[in-house]
């Protein structure tokens, strides 16, 4: 990284808070020489959780205290008009004021996007950002949006989508022309509905590298970038996948745990047991971006632990990086797409 | 079984055809001492098939010529008007005239369903039929509808599937009362669409045991019978679903070949391994009801091989034992809906 790079951390939010957040940004900061971190949250609770670390407040480590967190269930609206102290606001507004190159947060979905919607602005062109993550499938993995900012979707924004989409992995892989295709389903009498062939017309028109439809067993098989859908669907398909990998664990468990053979089967084939849980373990692909912001925002799952904490940190880095707003901001104009509202 | 059960079974759909179709029916008369089968297709290729077994046409083994098959990948209008003698079609017929209590075929989905409710008509209160299937799940199996018949649906649709599923279900596993839950996304600023709250709210006063919103990791591990979408979700559920599944194999695939020490590992954990396998066997789940007809349609997978379409004609023997469409009848006029349309 040439130019230090400035991350505005939220440290209150999440299901575990400062003992998560606090030690996922300091070993961050240890693999980073360039990287600043702005620690953000109940100053108190903040110094007396670095008293057990070999960090003090310095030049790469800077704390912002403020006096307020939001709830995980929290209503969007009420965070918005009353919490304007909270740690999730002021990390966003650390990057509006350019302070920070980018926020992250374990907080609350829905407010943080409401937040930072309110705060940041959308890009000229786009009407609502959208929620982007990765997910593991065989050939590389697959960008996928929208995973739930917006349940229902006019083919203009799932348009608006498969160019964010396309500008991020070039953005971030160094992919010339991404496969983008459309979540559709193909076993019903007409396939799809109206938005979806509207958002398909409009692409197979557009420079982007549009490829077709893709059904929700192909978005892991196929040679594809990304995958666009409505937030509604995109939330059910990943919670779905989520799911369905934990019930395997499970059972995997449950069958390894049945008796003294299973179990020395289980021990002999721990390596390769172990490599598996690693390639699918969803702690690696956490840190969703909103895309279409005029900033970074990351939001982490509520639940993560420090590595997975970690790893959204690092998704925030590397969009800092390749500066990826500007750079949709550039497919856009390019594309010659303008918001329907 | 008390009387005999008469299955007609379309031999000639599906990506295998009469290699697949033919043993599992003689395998599942086989099994089923009261069960009459009608092999419906062509009648040449049908007694070529069963030169290779014991069985040839007889009193619970009859055959049923006709001349046309409808392609996997043909419109379901165009099989609907030009293809009235296909094996599809004529297995359906059979129902409707009483000859068979139920028809079972691999064939394409779309023209399976518009050919069933062209031919069956739908049960007086039910606006369209529904595709239904079950999932493991923690618990115990989960029943999901609607899987792709309906790409949109209103309220009154949604609410007239967990009417469906929840009499499918009391009649197959004589569970009393069964939970129901709408399947939701809970990370957004509002919470799913309209069509959702109202069709949870006409649920909330409705006499069916509606538990709420499950979300898409929640459909398996939750305390629920049936989970209710529209068919456009649940499709996409459903194929995410099978495709992690799918990658988790092929990942666990390639670690265990790795090398010679993780190759040994497999082999020890053999058992546990197949128990797993065995437990999350798609084709154990092979079978989809399609909900809301005037008579017993049975969907396999296409490519299903004999184990996974001998399960789906399972599920056709118990929906006719427990005379499916009459009960979920008698649950519509106690819960005293209209359909809309």
């Amino acid at each position: 990284m040439a130019a230090p790079v400035v991350l505005a951390v939220d440290v209150m939010s999440g299901d575990h808070g400062l003992s998560v957040t606090v030690p996922a940004a300091l070993s961050c900061l240890e693999q980073h020489k360039k990287l600043h971190i702005i620690l953000v949250g109940d100053q108190v609770r903040i110094r007396a959780a670095l008293l057990e670390s070999r960090w003090q407040p310095g030049k790469r480590l800077t704390l912002h205290h403020c006096s307020e967190v939001v709830a995980m269930d929290e209503s969007p609206s009420k965070a918005l008009r009353h919490k304007k102290d909270s740690s999730m606001r002021v990390a966003i507004d650390l990057v509006k004021e350019g302070r920070a190159h980018a926020a992250v947060s374990a907080g609350n979905t829905g407010a943080l996007m409401a937040t930072a919607r309110f705060v940041l602005k959308t890009l000229p062109g786009i009407d609502r950002p959208a929620i982007v993550s990765t997910l593991p499938a065989v050939l590389r993995p697959v960008h996928m949006l929208d995973l739930g900012a917006n349940a229902e979707c006019t083919s203009e924004q799932l348009v608006q989508f498969a160019i964010m989409g396309s500008a991020l992995v070039t953005a971030i892989n160094g992919t010339e022309r991404p496969r983008v295709a459309l979540l559709n389903i193909g076993s019903e009498e007409i396939k799809g509905n109206d938005t979806i062939r509207e958002a398909a017309a409009t692409l197979q028109q557009s420079t982007l590298n549009y490829v077709g439809f893709v059904e929700g067993d192909g978005v892991f098989f196929s040679d594809i970038d990304v995958v666009v859908c409505d937030g509604f669907t995109g939330n059910v398909a990943l919670k779905t996948g989520e799911g369905v990998a934990k019930l395997i664990r499970q059972f995997m468990r449950e069958e390894f745990e049945r008796n003294i053979f299973t179990k020395a089967g289980a021990a002999a084939a721990m390596p390769a047991l172990k490599a598996l849980s690693r390639r699918i373990d969803p702690r690696r692909y956490n840190g969703a971006s909103f895309v279409g912001l005029q900033g970074i925002v990351i939001k982490s799952h509520g639940s993560a632990d420090a590595m997975s904490f970690g790893h959204a940190l690092e998704v925030a880095l590397k969009e800092v990086e390749k500066d990826v707003p500007t750079r949709i901001s550039k497919l856009l104009s390019a594309a010659g797409l303008k918001a329907a509202g």
